[in-house]
């Protein structure tokens, strides 16, 4: 896998290339240093991307992947060999913990963007509530042609996932909204199809899969009831948040979701998510770098 | 109670007035009317707003009132003469679902917002998701320098709660956020103390106790413990998420829910909230209408 060489020749370029290989692009606000690049600003507004117009329109140019956690994300961040926006220059207001690392993978703009750390626990934050709210905001920062959101997910093995399996979601529903409400009650779970990628699945081998949001890792029996419901084979706390605001400004995307643990398995979720979390992740950044690979280069209407 | 007369001299005043009677000033972007006020633009940042600075530098200029359902906020619009914002003008971006109202009562810049209707499904889009996503959007676009959070809730009789009972939120808290790590498992419970305000307390005779936030209408026995563990006398959709993002960007923000149903009492939640939701609203009207007209030539620190 090629991982992004350094920067010599630089342009703002509409990644129109066909190889991937031929041109690499800086990124609106940085400024091009050999080998090295930092940013300048904050990235300039949609109208400054050509590629950012319907989809289809032209070769993919800026991917937004979301993840919810750290320890999920860093690997991709060295991988692509991403920097950090520093809070300065953030794209992000004061105050939001959110954290982006961006920079050029062969032809595409990369923003990587995590909710970050909670202002009072320190920890990641996690769900969808601050999964909707990054989103959200990078969308209209980064105007992103494509969204990637990739993390770690319990599977279901009577529905077939297995540990280190890595889906792609065919369909969305949240599984913790239950508003027995004619109408509310279908607006709660919405469910809703994902973008459909057929060549990512016919090339790159993933399963595919339907998952189901909740804001627990755990799973109550309502949980469990609305998850056979939604006919979900995994189940995360973010996607389908993600896929609301995707949605809510046209934007396609993907869901890639690496399992940690077996829901219907023997082992208690949480210990078996943290064991499994860093062997797993490793499987998701193989992942994901295949479907980057794969994006490079194409359009929309291609993958 | 004064409901806003038409507006003859108009200023972009800064709303230092004690009484809160003596002068009234236009909503940046409106264009002064007989009796009639048009938006001409999006409202300007907030560097315009001189009182949208450190809470009780002055008086409180610009109210941001977050509501989730139209039935519970029309009766409000009504009352405060506040016209809604047109697409073409609107501060959120193409694609949001979100509503505005705005307008002058009495020094005050009032901003009603609410999540809108469902692209999809055409009803309300509450919850947390969408409130937190609608409460955002309007920090970034108008700063307020306070939030209300009004809307209708569940009540346990066992905490002292009665239909059409108002409450002020001492606390909130998510009782459908387990995640059973250490510190995850406080971040997902996201247990905060509200801005105190002693005085609406004892001029306004609102009740106080603790609310807790999910995303489900129903209570599963899971929600119940949590609810429990929260010590909370009221349950709605939105109030946590909402004090989320307000704490993100240091905005006080009051929580005003009025009683719809007994949810520790005989009849199911859904019947008896859809019955009693224009009785209460009434309730909730009369309720916020008192807090705007104390809040009025007050400072955050009068509160």
């Amino acid at each position: 896998m090629r991982t992004g060489s350094p920067l010599l020749r630089l342009s703002f370029g509409t990644g129109s290339s066909p190889t991937c290989q031929r041109r690499v692009a800086l990124p609106p606000g940085a400024i091009p240093l050999l080998g090295f690049r930092a940013p300048a600003m904050a990235p300039p507004p949609s109208s400054e991307q050509p590629d950012a117009a319907a989809p289809g329109a032209g070769a993919i140019s800026r991917v937004l992947i979301v993840m919810a956690m750290e320890k999920e994300a860093m690997p991709l961040v060295n991988k692509f060999k991403l920097v950090e926006a520093p809070a300065r220059e953030s794209i992000f207001p004061k105050g939001a913990p959110w954290t982006r690392f961006y920079g050029i993978y062969k032809d595409l703009h990369l923003d990587l963007v995590m909710p970050g750390k909670d202002a009072v626990f320190g920890v990641d934050s996690v769900g969808t509530v601050s999964a909707a709210l990054v989103t959200y905001a990078s969308i209209q920062a980064l105007k992103p042609d494509l969204i990637i959101n990739a993390g770690t997910a319990g599977g279901f093995k009577a529905k077939g996932a297995s540990v280190k399996d890595v889906f792609l979601a065919s369909d969305v529903a949240f599984h913790d909204r239950r508003i027995p409400i004619p109408v509310f009650d279908m607006y709660g779970i919405g469910a809703r199809k994902t973008f459909a990628a057929p060549n990512i699945l016919n090339e790159l081998n993933f399963k595919l899969g339907k998952l189901s949001t909740g804001d627990s890792l755990d799973m109550s029996p309502q949980d469990e009831e609305a998850i056979l419901s939604n006919d979900a084979t995994i189940k995360d706390m973010e996607g389908a948040a993600v896929a609301y605001v995707a949605d809510m400004f046209s934007t396609p995307a993907i869901f890639v979701k690496a399992v940690t643990d077996i829901v219907d398995g023997d082992k208690p979720t949480a210990e078996e998510f943290l064991n499994n979390l860093i062997s797993v992740t490793a499987a998701l950044d193989v992942a994901v770098t295949k479907l980057v690979d794969f994006i490079c280069g194409k359009r929309i209407s291609d993958l």
